[in-house]
């Protein structure tokens, strides 16, 4: 128990904060990412709900927040209690590798063997004291050298999720679930996500990486030196005057690419991956399906409502409606339908095509319609 | 034809623009009712749409506008020839007979002998000429002493209408078309119109009569002596200093009953009513189905536009959208879908549930949501 406390003192939270969420558009939009509506009908936007899940982990002074410039002042209103030294912000998006690397490069600079977990900002979890549960047993691995990853189990044969292929088991003191990891998945169709249900040996993917940071640095110098090489040059002006000349030089330059592809994948090839099952409630939220049936507890026959201010009247219809404008809403024998209901933008659609929004947020931006994305 | 001229010269059109269009709603509304709206893709409301389709029949000067207090300005702006004299203001509706037999009364009172048309302020006409030319010979039918409505030859079998039965030929000369009415039906079920169809006797009820206007004042004084007692001491004091506080004292005190019940029916069962057929296209535009069918041309797969400043990104969808707001509308494989978008309420439906909107505006009354009515 000593070791693990010596751990969570040398745990720092990494939250990137990122995305857009297109496919939640029109609720999510360029100056209102996904992360900070409240999608999980907690009260408070999805951002908070991660902070408060982490704190208990390791305190509020060691979760640091990666985001946009332009977010810059709603992700300090959501997070008062975040330490200016722990703000990195992006002067625009370079994908996650950068964003999580440039994190592990200041954090291993200031604090050489801190492990690094991150976590995305927009996703929804349930059963917060199960998930810490995990993190602490990857934190485990995680000090014996292992890049590890928290895989969920599956709760039904979803489509919407990546899988990760669980192996033979690692064998660490302390971390009785951890497994390697034998090769990541993408979305399968449904055959094939009902067997991978079945043999029980494949999680979902969530996006979690648990890391002492020289480890992860490692990782992405073996898969992309040159971005590694700006990565540490960015760390070392971090906490200097020549911050701001260092990020205008280098940032722009840095190569885009997903940590999926610099670090888990490789990782897994070279016997470095480890994975530590979860079986907290975990849902990326990715599109308006994934809401309705967060909100409705998979009962078809609900009609979910968000929105603070919502003015609904339903008859007989059944899926989501979002109100973020205080419009009246009424629906009339509509069934599995999506409305969503913004000042200056509306969506219809249902649940089997809410995927094709991000199309729609494509094409209207080809068509000059970008005011409202 | 100097006899058919004479008719003419004794001809004024009423346009009773009375109904909010609830069934319409939250297109329609108490301060914007159907008839202000363009529903038939002209470019122009129902209402001027209607009084240039009257216009060639006995000129400007001789269209009277039966309309609430409310609706006086916006009337006026959309027909700035209505004569001062030809505006009939109700301080309350009082439903049609009060409307129509009102402005028969005064008209009979300023010009006896005069023959009144009267037709909905709120309907859809194609092929104005022949329309007029069906209104010419309902005159000489009027002329011999016949109240005479125009039946619209079904051109498939609708249950959104009403029905006439038409009999026997009328036989008057110069009326070659004109049939006596047996009886009105009300909306009947798809095989008994279907039924209807086939025989080619029974014709849609449009609700446009053409009468004397004394004729049509004996028809109501049969029906509600006091209804007609009250009309004629408005029309004694509607063109002197009296008007006002004889309107104030009166017209709250009128019975509120549909014309189809004081003039219609009696009249048909004493075989006074005659009926002149039109093959003119009609529609009453009584839902969102009508507007989406009026505006497909009948082309299930399409997808109707209304609103001048629409912003539509359809994929795959189909049905009807009004969008009175200027804000971007995605619709994503919603088929048969009715979405109507107003500055503050939404409709969303399916053309198979548009008759229930009216209900849904009731329960928004009771809900105490009449801001948005």
């Amino acid at each position: 128990m000593s070791a693990h406390k010596d751990l969570v003192e040398r745990f720092y939270s990494v939250i990137p904060a990122g995305g857009i969420g297109s496919r939640l558009w029109p609720l999510s939009r360029a100056d209102a990412p996904k992360f900070l509506h409240d999608l999980s009908g907690s009260g408070q936007s999805l951002l908070r709900d991660t902070w408060d899940r982490l704190v208990p982990l390791a305190g509020e002074q060691r979760i640091m927040v990666v985001t946009g410039r332009a977010h810059r002042a709603a992700v300090e209103r959501q997070l008062p209690a975040l330490a200016d030294a722990n703000v990195v912000l992006e002067s625009e998006p370079r994908e996650s590798t950068a964003a999580i690397g440039l994190a592990a490069a200041i954090l291993n600079r200031r604090e050489p063997g801190t492990i690094i977990g991150s976590f995305a900002a927009d996703h929804v979890i349930g059963h917060p004291e199960q998930f810490r549960d995990v993190v602490r047993e990857a934190m485990i691995t995680a000090d014996a050298g292992y890049i590890t990853t928290i895989g969920i189990m599956p709760t039904e044969p979803s489509i919407g999720f990546g899988y990760i292929h669980a192996g033979k088991p690692l064998g660490v003191a302390g971390a009785p679930g951890a497994m390697f990891v034998d090769s990541f998945v993408e979305k399968p169709d449904l055959k094939t996500a009902e067997r991978y249900v079945k043999t029980g040996t494949y999680l979902w993917n969530a996006g979690m990486f648990i890391a002492r940071a020289d480890v992860m640095l490692e990782q992405i110098g073996r898969s992309k030196p040159e971005l590694l090489a700006g990565l540490m040059e960015l760390a070392e002006a971090w906490d200097t005057p020549r911050r701001g000349v260092v990020v205008d030089h280098i940032w722009p330059e840095l190569e885009k690419i997903a940590i999926d592809y610099t670090v888990a994948e490789p990782s897994a090839e070279e016997g470095k991956l480890a994975v530590v099952p979860g079986t907290f409630s975990w849902d990326d939220v990715g599109d308006f399906a994934s809401i309705a049936k967060l909100h409705s507890g998979g009962r078809k026959s609900e009609l979910a409502i968000l929105g603070k201010n919502a003015r609904i009247l339903s008859d007989s219809s059944s899926g989501v409606v979002v109100s973020n404008s205080n419009r009246v809403i009424s629906l009339i024998g509509v069934e599995d339908i999506v409305v969503v209901d913004t000042p200056d933008a509306l969506l219809v659609t249902t649940s089997a095509h809410a995927q094709r929004v991000k199309a729609v947020v494509d094409a209207l931006r080809l068509s000059g319609s970008g005011d409202v994305l």
